[in-house]
């Protein structure tokens, strides 16, 4: 008997939770809300909750859930966070210890699992609207960078906001920071635009994660906050114990872009 | 010498401070943010900042402290909020014990602070833009009920929504509507106009707190989600040990109304 889909959403955490798909998501079930994942012991999870309620743009909250619970309810009501990514990245005392498809056997009673927003939602807001998005032109990862910008620290978590950079002509960033406005819940509207070394950026085409793109004449660099930031956060604090999506393997949400939850 | 106060926000709180005003805040430092606040244990304090980040339209939060600290840092750094405030509640398992104008013989060092937005701050948008706020025409509290709108729950902490009622015209409640999409950190959007009984409200002239107010011929009843809810859900639950605002005594902020926090 064929299992019947919710929606393209559905259909991929299944794929996931079978084996099937073990791949990077972007692309993936078009118009779906993608989500990084973090998953920490609940000792921890009042930190990082804290973290992201003081720093917004870098960590838009999709869903939290309650400790030893694996399932976003909110978002996603019935899947599995243990199985339902294609990839995923086990942490002890800030060191990978492990990178299994599945993370049944690391599962405890006292995990919370954050969901947090991501950029593919405005890329493709930005590309309907007749923007060109560099880096997904050029087929590379988006360039990210640490900055001077010092995030509001909780508890043990603190550290610089990271973003990412895409090339835009002038007209095209104040059309882009008029769409993004509409995403709070996707980082929001660009943090800067124009100068690196004002947000503490030495070398644009040097970016600390993910790969350079051209920056061609009459264009400016346009940063938005980047949910590598909390991640960042969390690596330096070094936590017992963490889980984490692997990078480009995400949790593929039944919401779509449009949902009002990512339009605040 | 006399003090010199940075804005009348400072200067209010420094007259709670000094037990110089003990009222009710409505109306003082007028265009500056008032908040709603709430102290826990930090063993309860995770549930509750889930309980926010869950129900963001009745519980917009603004700040949140530290474990212990009593310096609100992002909304009024250097203010201390075991005396800023004009009145408190203090609050054992559920039971009302003592209501000081100041909590500093209450305070322990595993107390986080809550400061949540306020409907203070979207009224006087309304009344800018010249619509009339039936309540403070009468100078009556505004009626304010339980509704069959579940919040979603956060640990122990769960309850139905609380909303407040102003009638409007139809006319004024979609530019009241235009208006308040501005503020999502002070509720925000109505949930609902028109028929209280859709939402669970038998009796629209029979508030379960606040004052009843006069809806007229041409008129709707027009309801937000009010900052009464997470207080009511906590009292529900119980904690053995809180502390909150005596109704209309707020927090009086640094920040303006207009400041971009408030604004989402």
């Amino acid at each position: 008997m064929q299992t019947t889909f919710r929606n393209p959403g559905h259909a991929v955490r299944h794929q996931c939770r079978h084996g099937v798909h073990k791949h990077p998501t972007p692309g993936m079930a078009a118009g779906h809300l993608q989500a990084n994942l973090v998953i920490l012991p609940r000792d921890w999870a009042f930190d990082f909750l804290l973290f992201c309620q003081r720093n917004p743009k870098p960590c838009p909250l999709l869903d939290v859930t309650e400790p030893g619970d694996p399932e976003p309810r909110h978002i996603a009501p019935g899947a599995d966070l243990r199985t339902d990514l294609p990839c995923y990245r086990v942490w002890e005392h800030g060191q990978l210890i492990d990178e299994p498809t599945d993370v049944v056997r690391h599962w405890r009673d006292d995990l919370v699992s954050f969901l947090v927003g991501c950029s593919f939602t405005f890329e493709q807001a930005l590309q309907d609207s007749g923007i060109p998005i560099r880096h997904i032109e050029m087929g590379r990862n988006v360039p990210m960078f640490r900055t001077n910008i010092a995030c509001r620290p909780a508890g043990r978590m603190h550290g610089p906001m990271v973003v990412s950079m895409r090339p835009m002509t002038p007209g095209h960033a104040i059309e882009a920071t008029r769409i993004c406005a509409r995403y709070p819940r996707a980082h929001g509207t660009p943090v800067h635009l124009g100068d690196p070394s004002a947000i503490g950026i030495t070398d644009v085409m040097n970016p600390d994660y993910g790969d350079a793109v051209e920056i061609r004449p009459g264009e400016i660099p346009v940063f938005w906050a980047c949910g590598v930031t909390p991640q960042a956060a969390l690596m330096h604090a070094k936590p017992p114990f963490a889980i984490t999506h692997k990078p480009g393997h995400m949790f593929v949400c039944d919401l779509k872009d449009s949902d009002p939850l990512v339009q605040g």
